[in-house]
């Protein structure tokens, strides 16, 4: 099947647009955070909500047979084999806590498989987008190609993790084996992290637990720009749960082989 | 004795505008990073230098009986009872990584007591000024007071470590109290984490192993916007070592006896 990526990118400007206008409002400014969660603290704010509505309500007017699955309001079948993927602001977190790090995630799905991704920061005016086969990123107007850089070795590597407390079990015996092996860490940055590994300036991403609308928008990105994602495993991540992304194939072998030495 | 407060802090600005011109044209561009250490790895870039050479040949000309005290070029011996305390780029991992949370450090320090402090970031074009009474903020032009906000417990407090894997013995038993007790954490953010703490977006930042040029410059910003900068015994923090800071005196005194639980 051709795909009119142009046209579906333009198309995801434009819902990144909307969401930028329903989140600034919000940001830093003292606001309501509602706790979704019965077992633990999981943040949503009004900003998560209007930027989803918003993207949602131009989806169902500009593609009315494209299915929707959204962070905040769920599923919405669909009569073709498109599916859009949205986290309205990744990083609710940061957001709440001033920090200039979270995003907007739209990924676009056909039949399962990752077609399309933006990652809009708003307050910093970067968007970054992929379609598997490129990716660029439009920062304070300019636009320029995304091409993540080589590097041999694990030990010369930069790796970023968004919270080490979140692995579970024996996952944190396997991250700290890449931790170790690796030059520089840094813990924090959602998806802006991945971003600047499809930047050329980090090389290997590291997560487990995440959703499909944590990693949608991100594949196309990392994957267009040169890079890759895939799970603990070295299979799909589109669904998410463990996910390594690197910008070099030799940082994934090395990384997998570490993540996996005592589990499998 | 009365300081001219005003015009030291026009000069901070004259600083941190050097730094900004001296350290603008390396972020995100390719370049040679050195590591300063021969046990582990201390990246210092050409940026660094760049930054605190500038700002150092300012002070000498402007004020040339203060000492000054830099992260890369040392110490050199004052006249008078000031001395500057420089940090080039706080945050050199994320600033070689391409994240924007790193910040040029200004402190001023008379007869070793915290003066005034500027922190500066110059991607965002945010600025953070205090002098101890006082504090505010410049932020793409408009310019605010800054101030904390209440908390009155940890159990709805946002917490936030650069690092966690830096601390030592048993200080990470002491973090993993506060952490655990703590509402949100975010890990990843050096000097613009206490910058927030200061806009009233956090409650609490707890770090261990700083220099004295990690913190001077934000003490005055954090107790200037009416929350406090102490070591892990609640003593004085202007040399750095353990670091607690806080918003309202209550996360302090709550996070001091969960630091403190066993190791005292």
């Amino acid at each position: 099947m051709d795909h009119d990526i142009p046209r579906l990118l333009a198309f995801a400007d434009t819902l990144a647009d909307a969401a930028r206008s329903a989140i600034l409002p919000h940001f830093r400014v003292p606001h309501r955070v509602d706790n979704k969660s019965d077992t633990h603290f999981d943040p949503v704010t009004e900003a998560d909500r209007a930027s989803e509505q918003r993207m949602r309500q131009l989806i169902e007017a500009g593609f009315p047979d494209h299915g929707i699955h959204g962070e905040e309001f769920g599923e919405k079948a669909g009569a073709s084999g498109y599916q859009w993927i949205l986290d309205p602001i990744d990083g609710t977190r940061a957001f709440v806590a001033g920090l200039p790090t979270w995003g907007v995630l739209i990924g676009l799905y056909y039949e399962g498989a990752p077609l399309i991704g933006v990652m809009d920061q708003p307050y910093l005016d970067e968007r970054y987008r992929g379609w598997m086969t490129g990716a660029e990123s439009t920062i304070r107007g300019a636009t320029r190609d995304l091409r993540t850089r080589g590097c041999a070795h694990l030990k010369d590597s930069t790796l970023s993790s968004t919270d080490p407390t979140l692995f579970r079990g024996t996952e944190s015996a396997s991250f700290e084996r890449v931790r170790k092996a690796s030059k520089v860490v840094r813990f924090g940055f959602d998806c802006y992290a991945y971003c600047m590994l499809a930047s050329g300036t980090m090389d290997c991403v590291i997560e487990s637990g995440l959703k499909a609308f944590d990693i949608a928008a991100l594949i196309p990105i990392v994957t267009g720009a040169g890079g890759g994602v895939c799970n603990w495993q070295g299979g799909d991540a589109s669904r998410g749960g463990q996910v390594l992304a690197y910008g070099d194939a030799n940082i994934r072998d090395q990384a997998l082989s570490l993540l996996g030495a005592i589990s499998r």
